[in-house]
Formats: structure tokens, sequence, C-alpha cells
């Protein structure tokens, strides 16, 4: 492992800077020592993706899917040195990121076999009819195409799923987009051996180099270099709600504006009804703990606040305490996230109308927290807006409501999640439309009975939802829908048939869904008469 | 006829201020005074549609059918009068007036029976499986669903197509979303009109009273409002780039940023190929002064760059000229526009770059504007990037070029746009993936051998581009598809089938286009053994 970018199929250290990377668990540096790239070699990596998207951007889906599942293949043969790696950076234990590893390549792969199906295109054709008057109707056909050039951020708490060769570069991949990837620095070794493993890929299916490249440095510099890049078409990113602001801004005050996807806060309300309370204190006690305690509490959809009736909730509480106060000290993925956890419980210790209801156990390293229950009342939450904000860890505070009057003024009050669930018996569930109708506003994925964390991969996944919880409410960072982000409609008028895209064509040659007319169909055009 | 806005089912004027229409062609006030909407109407507005969210959110696609097809109805039941009052305010002649209150109530239709079938809001099924190791699969289902409260700004050049019932309006309410307009100072008596027979429709359905708001107010103050209010989530314009910038800089500095949807800017360039000069001169020549003046120019595709080979121009630039020449003289929508265009045509003229070739007839008006023909080459187009701005009105630039070299570098230059056009024979169009693959990144539709005024509306139509044409390259304002822009996918984990929209419940009770595991289906759900 050398400790230097991959601009396309060189590499790249021009700069003398260096970082290492920290094994949290000691906190004693990694070797090697990575260079920030130079402004230079940022350019050049934009330049050969601009360059690539000029033949990649018109590659088909099967060869999109055939990289994809090469990316996967050379993921899973550098697996075990992964995990070593990935584990040291992160703190992370192996089994998880062994799951991570699955999960990406899943993700992966989910994406060639949609590329190679092909009907993702929303492809459209309204036939033309040269005998209407006053005026011929043209023949009009459109489909989805890639944007250009992603830049993605590589996120810290998914060292695999959300960073080199995650979801956001899949997507982007799988439509069509060449990708350059910012490595996030806590895990710089991880992001170089699956750099390396899909350069390798990029190298093996004969595409140009500028398909992919990977940059190190600050993402106050190289990061927003690579956003205020003109050949620059969109961004991907997974973080604080800080960071993805200012790179939301940047893209969005360039002289040409572009699509900037930020993933960035959210603290995933978990609304327990009456019934819920009653009949499953215990199942959802240990749920509930088991979510918040998941990772250490690093995940985007930890539930960071749980509404709780006030009348017979002690037993509930008395056990989510002594499962908050039995977890073992947990070492956080950097120290400078455990000090901003630690910040956030002082901050809720110190607030007059929060009690602390239970902690785990202390560590003595620097990147040590502890497990945090706390509780309010519906009042102090509605009062005190900073009782909102995430403490990304493994935190979560209760908030007891005395009405159902209360409860809804809760949901009212949120600002837009990620997620939204809701516990309770059939009955109660059925009557809750109310609830649901607000929530289903404010956040992206609503869940009934279950735990936010685990988000799982498919077409109907919806990771997203309103501002804060991402830049972009429209749009979802996990499961086949991510690619859309990444691509525009464009429309073909009165083309031939020989021009148009394969998608488009009259005999539908890849065999696709098309909206012909209106009507869905895989059928050929049939000429009309 | 009284000079007021349309607060929900009230009439509302309560500032002093007002403002009159002027008939372009007279120079003379038009009556009624209208009234500007006052700071506490213009809340009043946003918190009827707010509220009326709530439950119109919720609408089946069967009553958002119905509300559309009756907005539609009682549009042509004052069609006479929209014909008086329209032709007055924009010196549109009647013909085209009828055409566009045809076009309307087309538009207001299309997307009536499209909510009617259901299938555009990509319903997803991933199924669940409780069996599955070492955690159950949950079952996730997902679809699109309205934003909120929607700003539609009236477009200066299309009174009804896109203005109070136009494409903006439509796509936001037949997506579920209450719609509060911004009248254009130009039209107000026509957007009065359309206005009462809009509320007329909600009353008519039983809808609440916000579900549709009118108001009267400059852009710069009123417009500014309502894009910052914290209740409005998005927002449809089609203007000019000073104001639709504006308005997307508002729109993205909120606390919590919203999608706008600007449609500005395009030159909407024509690329004529040596075998289409040769063969089609006249025909090409014909068509393409027929586009350039039509509707005296203002129209958002109107064409305003045309490359032509040097060598054998001659006759397509004389008979260009002569039409050009023959122009009568055309009223303008209003003096400030016609005031812009001779200011547009006057910096060509200056241009030691450019030549005048000729210039239609010239009026009397203030209002009045002449067709304008000017020439230059390739080589100076390449280095005086002002030449690439739009002049809105009858005015189009020839650009010659020398070499094909020339002719793909001048592409390569260009901006966003709405549309790009090649005319060519069948050979040469064959020949051309290098300047197809080009003028797709740039343009939201290209077009063989056509005219880019014109744009048909149907579920294939792309009438959008890569910024300045419109603020977001990924979406169109005309067609099925625009209804997305005021959408969001949201996903239901787990839910109890009952409390499920109808589009996700097992037995598919709409009878829609699911995708279920990734498999298009219109078949109900058959449950797992």
């Amino acid at each position: 492992m050398i400790g230097k970018s991959i601009i396309g199929f060189s590499r790249a250290a021009s700069n003398g800077r260096t970082f290492n990377a920290v094994d949290p668990s000691t906190g004693h540096n990694l070797e090697p020592a990575f260079h920030f790239a130079s402004s230079e070699e940022v350019n050049l990596a934009v330049r050969l993706a601009a360059e690539a998207f000029e033949t990649y951007g018109r590659a088909t889906g099967r060869q999109k899917g055939i990289l994809l599942s090469k990316i996967a293949a050379n993921i899973e043969d550098i697996s075990d040195d992964l995990v070593v790696r990935a584990s040291q950076e992160t703190a992370l234990p192996p089994a998880r990121i062994k799951n991570e590893i699955a999960r990406t390549c899943n993700q992966l792969r989910l994406f060639a076999e949609l590329v190679e199906e092909g009907s993702w295109v929303d492809a459209r054709i309204d036939c033309g009819d040269p005998t209407r008057t006053p005026l011929p109707k043209p023949d009009v056909r459109s489909m989805l195409r890639p944007l250009g050039p992603v830049v993605v951020f590589c996120a810290s708490n998914f060292p695999l799923a959300f960073s080199v060769a995650g979801g956001d570069t899949a997507s982007a991949l799988a439509t069509g987009n060449p990708v350059i990837v910012k490595a996030h620095h806590a895990h710089p070794g991880t992001a170089q051996l699956v750099g390396l493993a899909l350069s390798r890929a990029v190298r093996e299916c004969d595409l140009p180099e500028g398909v992919f490249s990977l940059i190190y440095g600050p993402g106050s510099d190289v990061g927003t270099q690579l956003v205020q890049h003109p050949s620059i078409k969109a961004g991907g990113f997974t973080g604080s709600r800080t960071g993805g602001s200012a790179l939301m801004q940047a893209a969005a005050n360039r002289p040409e504006p572009i699509p900037f996807y930020a993933e960035m806060s959210s603290v995933n309300p978990v609304f327990i009804l009456a019934s819920a309370l009653r009949d499953q204190t215990e199942a959802i006690a240990n749920g509930l703990a088991a979510s918040v305690t998941l990772g250490a509490g690093q995940f985007c959809t930890n539930p960071g606040l749980v509404f709780i009736p006030d009348v017979g909730s002690e037993e509930f509480i008395a056990r989510m305490s002594a499962l908050m106060a039995a977890a073992s000290p947990f070492t956080m993925l950097t120290s400078t996230i455990c000090s901003a956890y630690r910040e956030g419980t002082m901050a809720l210790n110190a607030n007059a109308r929060v009690r602390l209801v239970s902690a785990g156990q202390s560590g003595i390293q620097d990147a040590a927290a502890r497990a945090s229950l706390f509780e309010t009342d519906a009042n102090s939450f509605l009062e005190d807006r900073s009782l909102c904000t995430e403490v990304f860890g493994p935190a979560t505070l209760l908030i007891k409501y005395s009405s159902r009057a209360q409860l809804i003024a809760c949901a009212r009050s949120l600002e837009g999640q990620l997620t939204a669930t809701i516990h309770g018996d059939e009955a109660e569930l059925n009557h809750s439309n109310d609830l649901v109708g607000i929530l289903e506003q404010k956040a992206g994925r609503v869940i009934f009975n279950g735990f936010p964390t685990g988000v799982e991969v498919g077409h109907a996944m919806v990771h997203g939802g309103p501002f804060p919880a991402t830049s972009d409410g429209r749009s979802t960072s996990v499961g086949t829908r991510a690619g859309l982000r990444f691509t525009r409609p464009v429309c073909y008028q009165d083309f031939l048939d020989s021009a148009l895209p394969d998608e488009l064509k009259d005999g539908n040659p890849l065999g696709i869904w098309r909206l012909i007319d209106g009507d869905m169909t895989r059928a050929s055009l049939t000429v009309a008469v």
C-alpha cells in the first residue's frame, strides 16, 4: 500500500502534505502516510473523467453491468485484507466489516442487474402522426441519460457500503457517470484497497481510465475544489449537517449550479402508542436498546427520539435503563466523533428539563463512549428546539407524552427525517392515520413495529427525506431509485431509427418496458398504417 | 371583473397600491386597477394551502382527475371572454389565444387521465421474508407523494398555457399539491378570469379552499415572500434569467432549501449540415423564418442561433433575408420586452464581427419590433461569448462554419439549452453521432429536420435542459413527466395492508403498474407460501 491518490490509471503524490490514519482503539498512527492531492492532480482527475464521459456515458447496460460485477468480484478477492485494515481504521468489529463488504458487493450486483435489464431508463415514445392537421404530429421519444462526472464523498460511518465503491458510486457508475471519490481521512487505507480493486476492474473492462479516480485531501480544500469544478455535474455526500450544508451551498452558488445530494442529519423519531407500551414492553425495550447501540450508535438511522405514553411507562423505562447501563464502552470511529458525542450528551445533561436515566460503562481510550439514556416530557420537547438536535452515537432521548394531542404536536414540530417509526397493535395503528399522514410528510421511510437501523437494499427502499435529513428530499441514496439522482431525461424528436439509442428504437432490441403513447409495454413498436 | 387577489374562496384587496394592465398595441391602460396583495393576504393564502394539503395531499387520483377536468370545462365556458381580454392584454392574435386555450385544456385533461389511471406514482414493493437469516427481511413498499404547497409564477409569453391553469399548475395539482399562483403584471385580467374558473372548480369538487389562490403583486416583493415562506415546498417559474436566478437563489438560501424549477434562457441552436443546405434550401429557409418570427419570436424555443456551412450558403441567406425583410412589424407582449429586444439587436448591430443581413418592417407603437437577421462566422462566435446571449424576439444569428471541426467546436462551446436541432439527409445524420452526443448533453430535446417551436404535450416530451436553460436540468415543465417535479418517494416498511395507500395494497385495487421484487406487473400481490 502506497499513500497516493489514484488518478485514472496513474498514482499521484506531488503534494508534500501528508496525513495518517489513526487506530481509534489505540490512538496510534497507522502506516503509510497519505499525500494530499495537489490542485493540478484534482484537475487532471476531472479532465480524465470528462473525457471518459464521452464514451462511458454511452456505454450499454451490459457493459456497465459487467463493470459493476467485476468491481464486486475484485472486492471479494481482497476481502481478508479489507477486514484487517478497515477494522484497524474504524474500530468496527471484523464481523461488521464482513457484513459491510457483503452489502457493498450486493449493491454493486443489484445495480448490475438493474442496468443489464435496462427498463430503469423510463423510455417513452409518443408516436407521430404526419396526417394530423393543422400541423403534423412529430415523433417524440425520451429516456434518462447520465449527467456527467460525479464527485462522491466517503462516509466516516460506512467505510465500505458508503465509501469508495459504495451506494453513491455504484448508482452513479450504473447510470453512466464517471466517478471521482474523495476518500475519508479516517479510513484512507480501506479506500486505497477498494480504489485499486475498482480501478483494476475499469482496466479489465477496457473502459477509459477517467471512469474512476480516488483523491486524498481535506474536504474544505480538495472537496470544495471538486464541487466547484465546471466539469463536475453532481455530487453525493454522507456526513455531518455542517459539512453537507457547506458543500450544498458551494454547489448551488456555482455559475452553473449542480445537484448535490447530501445525506446529513436525522434523529429518527420512534412513536410508541399505548397498546404497544402495554403489550410489548420487553420486546420494544430490547429492540430499541439494540438499535440505539448498534455500531456504537453511528448510523444515520439511529433512533434518537422515543415518544412514550407518560402513564404506564415505568417498566419500559426501567428495562431500557438497565439495558443501557449494562452496555460496554464503545470505541467510536474517530476521537473527533467521540468528542462531538460527549459534547452532545453533556449538553443534554446540562439541560434542566432533561434527566439522565442511565449511562453505560465508560472506557479509557480517547475514542471511548458510554451509552446514554435521557428523558424529558413533551412540553419541554415542544418548547426547547435544541432537543431535536442529532447526537451522533449511542444515546437516545425518551419523551413522555400525556395526550394524543401532545403526541401529534410533537410529530408536527419535527424537521425532516430519514425515518419515523410507530409501535402499536393493529387496532391502534389503523386509527393512526393522522400520525401516519404527518410522518410521511416528515420522513423518507415510515416503519410499523420495527426499528429504523438496518436499511434493506432493494428497489422500493427510500433512504432519504426532507431537509435537513438530506439536501434533496426527492431522492434516495439507497436502493435502485438512487441511480435516478444522476440522470436527466433527454428527448429525441423525429429521429432516424438508426440514430436513436437502442432503448428507443422501434424494434425494442433490448426488450425493455416502455411507455408507448401512455401505455406500458415491452412490445416493439408496430408501425401505424 | 374586480381587481382583487383570490385567497381561497375569498377576495382580498387590503393594499392600496394598484396597477393596470396595458394594451401593448395602443399603450393605453386597461380597466380595472388590480390591488397588490398585502403581506398578510399572502400569508393567509399559504396558511390555507398548508391546511388544504392535509386532505388534498391524500386525495385519490379520481378526485384529482375530476378537479382537473372541471377546471378545463370551466375555462372552455369562458373561452370567448378570455379571447377578448387576453388579446387586449398581450397583442397576441385571437387565433393564437384560442389555440392556447385548447392547449391549456388538453394539458389539464392529459394530467387528469394520468392520475385517474394512477401508475405514474412509481409504486414499488419488495416483499418481506420472515424466515431470512440472520435477520428477517422486512416488507418495503414505496411510491411518489406530493411535496406540499407550490408557488407558480405566470409566464409573460403564455398567458394561458404557462399561467394560472397552465402546465406548472396542472402538474402540481395532479400530483396532490395545493397551488398559489402569482399573476403576471402583463395579463392580470386573463389571470383573474382563469383564476375564478379554477376556484369555482375547487368549490364544485368540494375540495378545501386552500387548494388554489391567485395573488397580485410584484415578483421582487410578493414573489420572494412566497418563495421564502416556510410552508411553501416548491416553485415553478417561466421567465427571464435574471428573475429566475434571483428566485432560485432565494429558494436555495432558505433555512430549509426547496426545489425551484425556473425555465429561463435558451438560444436553441440549429445546425444545418451540408446535405441539407444543398437539398433543402428553400424548405429550411421558409421553416426557419416562420419559426423565428412565430408569436413575434416570443417563445422559449425560438431558434436564436443557426449554424450553416460557409460554402454554398448564398442562396439560403438570400432567401432568409428576403423572408425576414418582408415580415410585418410585430407588437410585442410589453414595452419592456420590446425595449429589451431593441437593446439586444442594437448590441448585435454594434458588434464589429456581426453583420445585419436584413430587417423587417418597422412599426410606430412603443411595443413594435422589427424582425432581424444577423450573420457572423464561427471563429467570431467562438471568441465572443456575448453572441450566445438570448435576444428574446424575432431575431436570429446565422453563423457560417468552414469545417466540421469548427461546427463541433461551436456545439461544444454552448451553454445548456431547451432544444438543439440538426438538419441533414439520412446519410449525414447517421454520421453525426459526435454532434448528437454533444447536443444531448447540452439540451433537453434534440430534433432532426424540424424546428424547435411547437412543443408537443405528451408523455415523452422534455421541455427542460441543463442550466441556464432551466434551474434544474433533471426536469421538464411540459408533458406528464412534469408532475414528478412536485413529488418525492415515501417508503412504508412492514405496514398493515389496511394502513397503506391504495397504490401499495396487496390486492392492487387501482389496477396500476407496480414494480414487485423488481418485475413490472399489474397483478395483485400473491402471498408467498
